[in-house]
C-alpha cells in the first residue's frame, strides 16, 4: 500500500486479528475454549527476528498504538507521539506489536464477544482475566508472528504490569523489561478506587448481573461515575488547579447542581464520552486484573525473590507528581531488581501532569526513552 | 438532672432546638422564611459571658458534638474526646455550643424539613446554603443565647471553613478563631471529588429529581458511592495500607465481584450505614457549600485582604497526612493571616491518619489545643 507518511507517523495502519483454537487455562481456573487477540504492527521484523518490541496498552487503549486508519484518519494510535519513524521507539529500527489485551471492548475477545457454548454474548458468563493471562495470551501471539524473543517489552500504568510479568513468566523472551508509572501491586486506596468504581457500575439498574446486551441498555450511570473517579486519579492536584482551578463555566455561582466549574464540565464531558464507547464488563475484570496483580505474593512478599527469575534488563521510569503509582512504588521495583542482582536503569521525572504523563510528550522523558531504545543492541 | 458523670465526660446531654421567624436571606438571594437550628450546649456561661465556644460540625456531624443521651447512652457525641470537663476544650471553664448547620438533616430546618409553602417537605426546593448562610444563622442562634461574643469558635474541615468566616463577618464577636484542617478554598481536586459524589446521586434512578420524599424511596445507590468516595479522601495512603493492606477476606481470591479485600469490606459498609442514615439533598447541598466557599474571591483572590477585617486571634492546625486539606492548604491561611497581621499560631501535627486525624485522639494535637485554650483568658 503507498501509505502517505506524515513526518514521524507510521501513517496508515491495519488492525488484524489472531485466533486461536486451542483453549487457554486463566488462573481463575477457567478455561477459555478460543479467543482472538487483536493487533497492530509496525516497522519491519528483521532476519534475525531480533528487533521485535512488544507495545503493552493500560485501561483505556488498544492495540492501535501508533498511526491512523485510512478509512478514520482522525483515529490516531494512543502511543503515536512514543512510537514511529525517529521516535524514541524508532519504527526504522523496531518491529513494533500492539496487542489487545483479553476481555477488551476494542477487538480481542471479550464479554461482548459471543459465547460458543450458548451464541449469545458472554456477558457476565465471561471469566475474570489476570495481568498473567493477558502475558500468556501475548505470548501465543508471539509465537504465530515468529517472535521468539523481544528486543524489548514495554508499557505504563496496567501495561508496566504487563512489561513486568513478560519478564517473569518468560525470562528468556525478553531482553529489555521497560516498566512506566507502574507499581508491583496495588495499595489499599487503589483498591478502594477501583471498588468505588464497580460499586457504581454493578449497582446502575441498566447493569442487569451484567447481561444487559441483550437488554438494549448499558450501565452508562456507573460507567460515567467510573470514568470521573479514573480520571481524578490519573492527573495531580496541581495539574488540576492549572488546568482548571477554580474558573466557573458561568458568570457567577448557579445556587443549582447544573456546572459551575470548568472542572465538573471537564469530568462531566469525559464520563459521558467513556459511557458511550467503554463496555462495563470489561471494566469491571480490568480494575480485578489490577487488584489481583501482585507477583511478590507467591514468595511470601519478596519482591526480589519473585524478581530472581527474570533475566530482563529493566528500565524503570515514574513521575514526580503521579499519585496514583508515585515514584516511591517504582523505587519497591528498582530496589528488589537490585536486591535480585538485575541491571535496571531507573528515571524519576519531573512531570506536573500526574499519573496521565506517561503518554504525553515530555522531552526528557522521550529523550531518555530514545538513549534507551538507541543502545538497545540488535 | 442527676447525670451519672462518666470521667471527662460531659455525662447525659439534650438536644434543643430554637425556632427563628425572622427570614434569612441567603447568599443565593432566596428568603428562608422560617427555620429551626438544633443545638446542644455543655458546661455553664459565667456571669461576664464571655466563656461560650462555638464548635461548628463537618459534613457528616451535628450538634451532637459531645456526651450522650438519656435515652440512647451508646449515640456518643462526634467529638467527645476534646469537649468535656478536663478535656482540651474544658466544660468545666467554657460554655460549649454546638449547632447543626442549616440544610442538616440531623435536627435544623433541611431538604426533609416542612416547606410551609407546601405542607410537603422541600425536596429540591430546598435553597442552596452556603457557609455564610450558617454562620448568619449561628450568629442569631448566638443572640438567643445571650452570647455577645464567643471566646472562641472552633471546627475542622467544613467546621473550620465556619471558623473562619465566624472571623470574617462577625470580627468583633470572635475573640479566639481556631481552624483546624481547613483550607482557604477548595481545589479543582476538591470539587471533582464533590462532583462526582453529586453525579452519584443526581443520576440514581431514585433520586426523582430531589422530591423522593413522598416516592417511598431514597436514591442509595447514589449515597453510598457517594460516602464510599468520601472515606478515601479522609484516609491517607499510609493509614489505609496500615489499617487493611492487601488483606483478603477470603480464603483466595474470589475470581467474582464479591468482596476480596478487607479494604473493599470497610468501603461497601461504611457506604451502607450512611445511606441508611443520611440524606441525599442535604449531602448535595453540602458540597456545594465547600465548592462555593472562598472567602478571597472578593478580594481579587487575595487572601490577606480579605483577613484584614478580622479581629481574632488565630490557631491553625494541620495534618502532615491530610491530602483532602493538606498543610500547604493550613499555610496558607497562615501566611494570609501574618500578612493581614494577625496574631496567628499555626501547628503541624505528624499524625499518619490523614484527614480523619482532627477527629481522632493524637496526644500531641489535644496537648496542644488544652494549652491554647488554658490561655484563653476569661
Amino acid at each position: 500500500m503507498n501509505a502517505p507518511r506524515l513526518p514521524g507517523s507510521v501513517g496508515i495502519v491495519e488492525a488484524k486479528k489472531a485466533t486461536f483454537d486451542e483453549p487457554l487455562r486463566l488462573k481463575s481456573g477457567a478455561v477459555l475454549p478460543a479467543y482472538e487477540i487483536a493487533y497492530e504492527t509496525y516497522g519491519r521484523l528483521n532476519g534475525a527476528r531480533s528487533n521485535a518490541v512488544l507495545v503493552c496498552h493500560a485501561l483505556n487503549a488498544s492495540h492501535h498504538v501508533a498511526g491512523f486508519y485510512a478509512d478514520d484518519p482522525d483515529n490516531v494510535g494512543w502511543w503515536d507521539n512514543m512510537v514511529g519513524p525517529g521516535k524514541p521507539v524508532d519504527t526504522e529500527r523496531f518491529f513494533v506489536v500492539g496487542s489487545n489485551y483479553l476481555g477488551s471492548c476494542f477487538g480481542s475477545t471479550g464479554p461482548a464477544s459471543i459465547n460458543p457454548a450458548t451464541g449469545r454474548p458472554w456477558g457476565a458468563d465471561f471469566p475474570l482475566v489476570t495481568v498473567e493471562d493477558w502475558v500468556a495470551a501475548q505470548a501465543r501471539l508471539a509465537d504465530r508472528l515468529g517472535i521468539e524473543r523481544f528486543a524489548a517489552v514495554i508499557g505504563g500504568s496496567l501495561g508496566a504490569m504487563q512489561a513486568l510479568q513478560w519478564a517473569l513468566a518468560f525470562p528468556e523472551r525478553v531482553r529489555h523489561a521497560i516498566v512506566i508509572a507502574g507499581t508491583p501491586r496495588l495499595s489499599a486506596q487503589n483498591i478502594a478506587f477501583n471498588e468505588v468504581a464497580r460499586q457504581a457500575i454493578l449497582s446502575d439498574p441498566d447493569f442487569h448481573g451484567g447481561h444487559y446486551y441483550d437488554k438494549g441498555v448499558v450501565p452508562r450511570r456507573g460507567l460515567r461515575i467510573a470514568r470521573m473517579i479514573g480520571h481524578i486519579t490519573y492527573l495531580s492536584d496541581d495539574a488540576m488547579m492549572e488546568k482548571f482551578g477554580r474558573q466557573l463555566r458561568r458568570a457567577a455561582p448557579g445556587f443549582d447542581f447544573d456546572i459551575d466549574f470548568e472542572v465538573e464540565s471537564y469530568l462531566r464531558y469525559q464520563g459521558e464520552k467513556f459511557s458511550r464507547y467503554f463496555d462495563a464488563n470489561t471494566y469491571l475484570r480490568i480494575t480485578k486484573a489490577l487488584d489481583y496483580f501482585d507477583p511478590a505474593a507467591d514468595f511470601g512478599g519478596d519482591l526480589a525473590r519473585a524478581f530472581a527469575r527474570a533475566r530482563a534488563d529493566f528500565l524503570v521510569v515514574s513521575f514526580k507528581s503521579d499519585w496514583r503509582f508515585p515514584p516511591a512504588r517504582s523505587r519497591e521495583i528498582v530496589k528488589a531488581l537490585l536486591d535480585a542482582r538485575r541491571i535496571v536503569s531507573y528515571l524519576e521525572i519531573d512531570a506536573p501532569q500526574g499519573h496521565d504523563a506517561f503518554l504525553l510528550d515530555d522531552a526528557r522523558y522521550h529523550a531518555a526513552l530514545a538513549a534507551y531504545f538507541r543502545n538497545i543492541v540488535l
